[in-house]
């Protein structure tokens, strides 16, 4: 297998969009191609993560639509979903199809467009990666589940709830210097505290928003990226595991064996460990979740990522840096477009060129989670 | 890249069920693990296609589902969606994976669940492959599209409707054999051009049937298949194409040019040619289908497509067998599913074990067509 490196990114604004969800995706592909200095006709490959395009949107075949409209060529242009995955999904194959020779040039790219259809509806199409014949037949939702979390993490270590509301006011403080953030007003843990109660203790501003958006990124073998790019991000390991896909099959409620096995992967294949990482992007769908990651990817230990967090800790100048961008509380989460818009931060860190650029950033990590822990994939990428 | 071998196949009964889309997903791939005499813990990567299972079902994150419920470990399991071509985008990618040596054992299924919802919503559904900014925003259908096709091949080349019906009676009697089919009842010409006026000159009888099904394939290295499967059936190639997306940007409504470039990329790589192949299994989703599909795999000259269908050159006994399993038409299209039986008829086939047997047979191919000719895999096989 080669080495395979990031030699172009690209991202649409994410929030309400007017546009249509191919013409999102369409947006991205054409600012990662041209950041890559590459032609549509070069790439080889096309991998799209998309989640709940069919339902909301009621267009499917969306990787041909995007591939067709760039004007690529006779290739494979492959749509791929794992729930709130699909973005990181989408990236790993693109980076095995160069990895194994199959190609020489391959385009990543995910995009969802969730606004303009009531709430409700996109609450039940996300709820759709929950198991129908047990999870949902409860009515169980996203919100209901990281719910229980929050609680049950409270409970298990004796954390004060203001500790993970925290995650949202560092998040808003991030997104007030990100233009392609959705929620840039900065919060305080008060208001985090009386916005509306979604699934108690579970807040609002607890949780990221319904949103739209695409991004993308273009990979080519490591020994020729700098043919094509002047500052390269070499990808040292990429990894994608399947997890709990019920909540009766968890082993608790305040870890997901789908991210420690995920990391563990991507480490050692990395060569690595979680205390080398420099800056992280993490699947932060709710505050909660965020210190649950914090946990299970080795940065903190059990039950003092929330702590971290109120110390400081997270924070663009902290220890341990945690979503710099805003991550999805703030940037937004299209869920199909999640995975590659952390993949547009970490390459933005790495080439030093962030809003909240974290000094001397030159190992970066993303994580992206999908259902209640079924799917998870952790990439770990390098300054070149 | 190393050559790779299918090792075990499955399917479920393909026509109306009781089950869920998970449990349908379940049935085939515990057969095909049967089949080849492999551990759920051995298979280190999964892909399953489908298209329209969230729409229709209201579940998504098929892949991990079905993947849990297998008891596949901590690996990458992954939806792919190509839409009628899903099943095929998910054997290649299969395929791939151990070609690559990612993997030693892959596993690919296709499923998809369509009964129990009313008609119309299921035609909605399917009709999400076509671009909604504007063959979906003038309503149409791909009966419809097809019985533009279907007309256009008679104008053509002077050919009278009876010869292109004359698929489906065909059709019909290779599935009276076959068990797993979903219309068995054979029928004539004149029951064909009899039966309900869908889009004329396309009848009732010419149009595959809404169905439920799934079927899987497990892969391996070629060189380590006869510890697992007595008779192993080695993959010489797979090829996946992009081609258009709309009505407007087809080069005409008697060929698709997806087909003819997975066709060419397919001979080649496999290093024999359309005469070397003895039987074949091609996306009849509707009978003209079949006879442009004929054509543009280079089977048949232009324009002759029907007359050869006519003459029972198509045949079990023909000088070119299609479709001997029932194809679409007979057999059902649960359209994520499709791409994976016709593996599986194809490996049966190269087996001598299918109900219609084609006989010595040794070198087969499967063509999966998705959208308006916007995606298709060709792949050929060949006995070891």
């Amino acid at each position: 297998m080669r080495d395979v490196a990031v030699i172009g990114i690209g991202s649409t604004y994410f929030g309400k969009s007017e546009k249509s969800i191919i013409d999102l995706g369409l947006e991205a592909c054409r600012k990662a191609l041209k950041d890559a200095a590459v032609e549509p006709k070069q790439i080889q490959s096309f991998y799209l993560g998309n989640f709940v395009g069919e339902v909301l949107t009621g267009q499917s075949l969306i990787a041909a639509m995007v591939a067709r409209g760039l004007g690529l060529g006779a290739i494979p242009a492959t749509k791929v979903e794992g729930a709130c995955a699909s973005g990181g999904i989408a990236l790993r194959q693109a980076i095995l199809t160069v990895a194994s020779g199959e190609a020489d040039f391959a385009l990543a790219a995910g995009v969802e467009k969730m606004s303009g259809v009531p709430t409700a509806r996109v609450t039940t199409a996300l709820a759709g990666s929950m198991d129908q014949e047990l999870d949902g037949r409860v009515g169980l939702t996203f919100p209901g589940f990281f719910g229980i979390s929050f609680g049950a993490y409270m409970h298990q270590y004796g954390i004060d709830e203001r500790c993970i509301h925290q995650v949202a006011v560092k998040s808003r403080s991030n997104a007030s210097n990100n233009p392609v953030c959705y929620l840039r007003k900065p919060v305080t843990v008060e208001e985090v505290m009386m916005s509306y109660p979604v699934a108690e203790p579970l807040r609002m501003f607890d949780c990221c928003p319904i949103s739209d958006g695409a991004a993308a990124a273009v990979v080519c073998p490591a020994d020729t990226a700098r043919e094509y790019q002047r500052k390269p991000v070499k990808i040292l390991s990429i990894a994608q595991t399947l997890g709990s896909t019920r909540i009766s099959d968890l082993s608790g409620m305040v870890s997901f064996e789908a991210t420690v096995q995920a990391a563990g992967q991507a480490y050692k294949q990395a060569g690595v460990g979680p205390w080398e990482i420099d800056v992280a992007e993490l699947h932060d769908c709710f505050t909660i979740a965020e210190v649950i990651d914090s946990e299970d990817l080795g940065f903190f230990k059990r039950g003092e990522g929330a702590i971290a967090a109120t110390m400081g800790e997270t924070g663009i100048n902290g220890k341990m840096p945690i979503n710099p961008s805003g991550g999805l509380l703030s940037r937004g989460h299209p869920v199909g477009a999640t995975g590659l818009a952390q993949i547009y931060e970490i390459v933005r860190q790495l080439r030093g060129e962030a809003y909240n650029q974290v000094p001397g950033a030159v190992t970066g990590l993303a994580h992206n989670l999908g259902g209640c822990g079924a799917v998870c994939t952790v990439s770990i990428m390098q300054k070149m």
